[in-house]
């Protein structure tokens, strides 16, 4: 058992849940994972009423330090902007909790945990999971935690996804849900951008099949490839161009394969920083779940279909004109489908050039739009 | 010297081209490359009065075979739809040239070749080349071959960028000129998607620090990652949407890391393909080359300037809706630098889903603008 429980969460807490062997965690492959384990912190006190509570979904390389240094890095939380006193996620108000996704590296069960049945890392032997199987996993923690209803559910890409699988699979659970530069189902080429990354980790010899644990080493090199490639995505070309443009790192080239643009020298800096804090299988299992993502063919091929049980739970869908990897197109199937459900959908386009990566950036029309929805529900669920 | 000289070419033709020891290749660089060999196609009959040239220069990945098949691959000439009888570029009306860019794997000097100076391969001591220094290695061919004016340059992609360069460096040489899906300079997202490429090659051990030839190694799996990052740039995701979709292998998932979805089995084709017929130092070079690419740059940050003495080439430009690698803004940005410069310029956007490689593809649009072009061309030029 973790160090917390529902009764007894300070302003900030943190650690790993450990379920009882006996409550595995069901998955969509048809396989079970015991014992789970999830990482997660909390900002903020559950009220009386069990009525305030947020969760915070991270995308894909993201983890639970939402707000608070993150223990290998150093750095701030990556939504340190939105979490906070006065901000507009205010642990003085809401409960918020974040979760390790299954299948990270940050605490919760994932490739690089230890496979109880051989006593060694899981590694490839680990199941292939969904966005389903982590939503599942959440809803056991809240569970455990006694939490009947999120008074919100909200996420941006990876983590847009799982509000959504939250709404499909837990509307009566769930009072409000935000999607955040997300998509109802992962395109040809955003799997094909994965499958880079997967092939660039597979490449590297110190990958060795996954076993790369037991070997003793870690396929960097190709871990770096595939979070280079990807973060090329997260990008607009505008950003780029506005942020480095064809500007050198010295005066004059090189005539040779230095660095000699700020755009490569900035990809190698992610590359290399990402390899200190990520586990290359997870990347694997990560991206596998996203690319399996396909929320209307899990309900007949309609959309709608998702949604039909979540009438009465309040949807805000954002999303930025210059994101290529979940365009707004994305975005707009998504309110269609909550429309022809029946749902409240409230949609926001946010102008901007900063892409993908805007969720985490300065984009004040963000901030505001989720102050201004989650007051607003605040408001409808009686919140003080 | 290769077989053919001006006076002699057959109706097909082809080799490599040798000049001699005290001809020199002068680069940009600052170094010199000697001896220069050319590997080349020629289709149909240089006429008496030498003023029916059109030398077709090729793209990142491609080579010498236009319009025959390829002697690796087995496969048709990668522009085989526009070069033939009756086809836009008739060899029975022109004299139609392709080389082998230098830096290349095809037959021109490369960092394949053997550097006299050792007797062994040049590997990662072959000077850095530009898009320049490949067009003073087709002008030095041209010279020696007597072909004193082109009747036209013709390019897409980095082709369209030596079409660019022609006219900026020897445009007294020059009658037409057509730069198909380009840019005047690559741009930020540009240089990143090939400084990804470029690490995937060197994070495999099978580089060899660029000396995998004398180790009898090659880095396959690095050239293949990078090739498929390259390879989601020429496609819009529009055309991958359409011809893939998340279209399935099999009946159903496989729950692991094979190939699940038909993009990534196409995408894993196109790696191992690409592997068979190119070499990964010619690859890391000519990114280099395009990476290097700023028109403007050169002279005087004046996009204009560089075709200040070309206002009696007439200009045809096109560009593909859909092509992301090189977008119509930057077809645009050439057509005002033209026109600022007071040169004649024709522009058409097609409009195609199928991004940047609508190049070599079925784009009807395409091929009656160049028939069209080319035959007022040939109208003016007083070519039967």
């Amino acid at each position: 058992m973790g160090k917390a429980t529902a009764q007894s969460f300070a302003d900030e807490d943190g650690g790993i849940w450990r379920f009882p062997a006996e409550q595995a965690l069901r998955l969509d492959s048809g396989a079970a994972l015991s014992p789970l384990e999830i990482g997660y912190k909390t900002y903020g006190r559950l009220n009386a009423e069990k009525s305030n509570a947020i969760l915070v979904c991270h995308a894909l390389t993201g983890d639970q330090h939402l707000a608070s240094t993150h223990p290998l890095t150093g750095k701030p939380g990556w939504w340190d902007r939105m979490v906070g006193p006065g901000k507009p996620l205010d642990p003085g108000r809401y409960f918020i909790v974040c979760t390790n996704v299954i299948g990270g590296c940050m605490g919760s069960t994932g490739p690089a945990s230890i496979d109880p049945a051989t006593g060694k890392t899981y590694a490839l032997t680990f199941p292939v999971i969904t966005i389903a199987d982590m939503v599942r996993a959440q809803a056991m923690l809240m569970e455990a935690w006694g939490i009947e209803t999120l008074f919100a559910v909200i996420g941006g890409s990876m983590g847009g996804m799982q509000a959504m699988q939250w709404a499909a699979d837990y509307p009566e659970k769930l009072f409000s849900c935000v999607c955040i530069a997300t998509a109802p189902r992962h395109s040809a080429q955003n799997i094909a951008f994965h499958e880079v990354g997967r092939q660039a980790i597979m490449a590297d010899p110190d990958w060795r099949g996954g076993a790369y644990d037991a070997h003793g080493v870690r396929p960097e090199k190709g871990l770096a490839v595939a979070r280079m490639a990807g973060h090329i995505t997260y990008l607009s070309e505008a950003a780029l161009q506005r942020k480095f443009g064809r500007e050198l790192q010295r005066d004059g080239l090189s005539w040779g394969f230095d660095a000699d643009f700020q755009v490569e020298s900035y990809l190698r800096h992610q590359g290399a920083a990402f390899v200190d804090r990520f586990d290359a299988n997870s990347y694997l299992y990560i991206t596998r779940a996203l690319d399996y993502f396909d929320l209307a063919g899990q309900f007949g091929g309609v959309l709608a279909h998702a949604f039909q049980k979540a009438r009465q739970v309040r949807f805000c869908v954002l999303s930025f004109s210059s994101d290529w990897l979940y365009p707004t197109g994305e975005s707009r199937d998504l309110v269609r489908a909550l429309n022809a459900a029946g749902a409240r959908a409230s949609f926001v386009e946010i102008e901007t050039d900063k892409g993908h990566d805007a969720f985490f950036l300065d984009e004040p029309q963000l901030d505001s739009t989720l102050r201004g929805f989650i007051g607003a529900a605040a408001h409808a669920r009686g919140l003080k």
